[in-house]
């Protein structure tokens, strides 16, 4: 008995028409996403109008898109959809350092750097000393760890968002710990920023009363041979955006505090031990 | 207490974070919108790689868009989605002619022509005479009913996909009824064609082993003043599409009947009444 469309028989008689011998896998993801985007229409009884808005705002959202622009990911950042797969991929044991997005702006290869380097090239902004140890669940130092970091400058803007002002690697650098798993470096006080605002996602949160603003963070790709790859930041206690990240970004146990130094060589110190989780 | 993002409760994060004084129905769509989303990676347990293949087929789906391809809304008619919103919006007591999709090639502008013209302009297809009564749902006839009424040619395309090719308004025409609610013209019997396959959505299909292919079908939208708009096709009986049309159009009171005529005006007879509901 053929199944023709109804309302109420709807999600069975898209996902019937699946042939026999394909992908699994890809099976039963679309089968969910028809049945969830199906229950979500019914829920909401959604207008033709809204459709229509619907269709517009996700053409534009991909038309937007270019070489150096990623207006979807953007989207699914701002929906929390991009931390909760974070989160589905990288449930963690109690007291491990937990993940969180690892964003547009990391750069592969850049320098290996001395430990204790300076990484900020360009002389702005608040001088900081960032230091830590990488350790195992038991608190055991983690040799030859590389902790590859990342962070804005004092104007909020990463290197490559500005290739003609900043110096290249401004504000990056990779560390490898030696046997007491310590690493350290000198970088700046991050500061927060606004997410690309000027285009459909930006329209979004504007509708949606919410700013586009990210609570200072410092990135960290920490990698060791036998434990999962550490996707996450630091972020700089106090901020004021920290409750309301446009992207959901924070946890409770990755804010960290930044200290202030009275005569230092730097300005502030931000101590952080990150505990990786056996692969 | 501040509500970081969690696995657990991602919707709620997402959800609280909008401003007190928007849209209340934007708050209501948004919000069901992230619950559903959510709940769909949950269930699959999406990956990483997978979510990277889904933010790359949306941005796709976008960049192919142009004044002449809307491959957001194939999306949305290949997944039911189309349909599911029609029939949310357009449900009707029993006896009324049932909706179905409008699609994209409806034309504004399209001249009136005489009751039981011929409408096929370029001389190809199998002729077949349309006619029948627009009427109420207690079955009297309706004056005045206007039946703007379009279909593909011989070949499979629409006069708009062919401008160089095929005259103007090509299997296309406006009839107003009279006293009687009758309608009647000549036109082709319609045949099966694909809906644009060269594309992300085309590729999408190829994976879920589904073919590109409607059903033939004349389209109708149908109103008269004091009635519901009625937006449908008529399916021609026994076309082997039938039960796989690709955006999921076919309604079994919307399949009419083709008969073959000997020794008449055209080869093909098709009687077909409308059953409008007052508005």
């Amino acid at each position: 008995m053929t199944q023709y469309f109804t309302e109420e028989g709807s999600v069975q008689a898209v996902n019937d028409r699946m042939g026999p011998n394909i992908n699994p896998r890809l099976a039963v993801v679309m089968a969910a996403l028809v049945k969830h985007l199906h229950a979500f229409a019914k829920e909401v009884h959604l207008t033709q109008a809204e459709w229509d808005y619907g269709i517009d705002f996700l053409t534009k959202t991909g038309q937007i898109c270019s070489a150096e622009r990623q207006e979807f990911i953007l989207l699914s950042d701002t929906l929390g959809f991009s931390m909760l797969v974070d989160a589905i991929n990288n449930r963690r044991p109690e007291g491990a350092t937990e993940n969180t997005v690892f964003g547009p702006f990391h750069v592969d290869g850049v320098p290996v750097r001395e430990m204790g380097a300076n990484i900020s090239l360009d002389g702005k902004g608040e001088s900081c000393l960032f230091e830590g140890r990488v350790v195992d669940l038991a608190g055991n130092p983690i040799a030859g760890a590389r902790v590859d970091v990342w962070s804005d400058n004092a104007d909020g803007f990463y290197d490559v968002q500005q290739p003609s002002i900043q110096p290249q690697h401004n504000n990056r650098g990779v560390f490898i710990t030696g046997a007491d798993g310590r690493y350290s470096f000198v970088g700046i006080k991050p500061v927060s920023y606004p997410i690309p605002d000027d285009g459909p996602v930006g329209q979004m949160l504007g509708h949606l009363g919410r700013h586009p603003y990210r609570p200072a963070h410092m990135h960290y790709l920490v990698t060791a041979d036998g434990f999962e790859r550490l996707v996450t930041h630091t972020f700089v206690g106090g901020d004021k955006y920290l409750e309301s990240d446009a992207v959901f970004g924070v946890k409770t146990t990755l804010i960290a505090p930044f200290n202030r130094v009275e005569g230092g060589a730097t300005l502030w110190h931000s101590p952080f031990d990150f505990v990786l989780t056996p692969a």
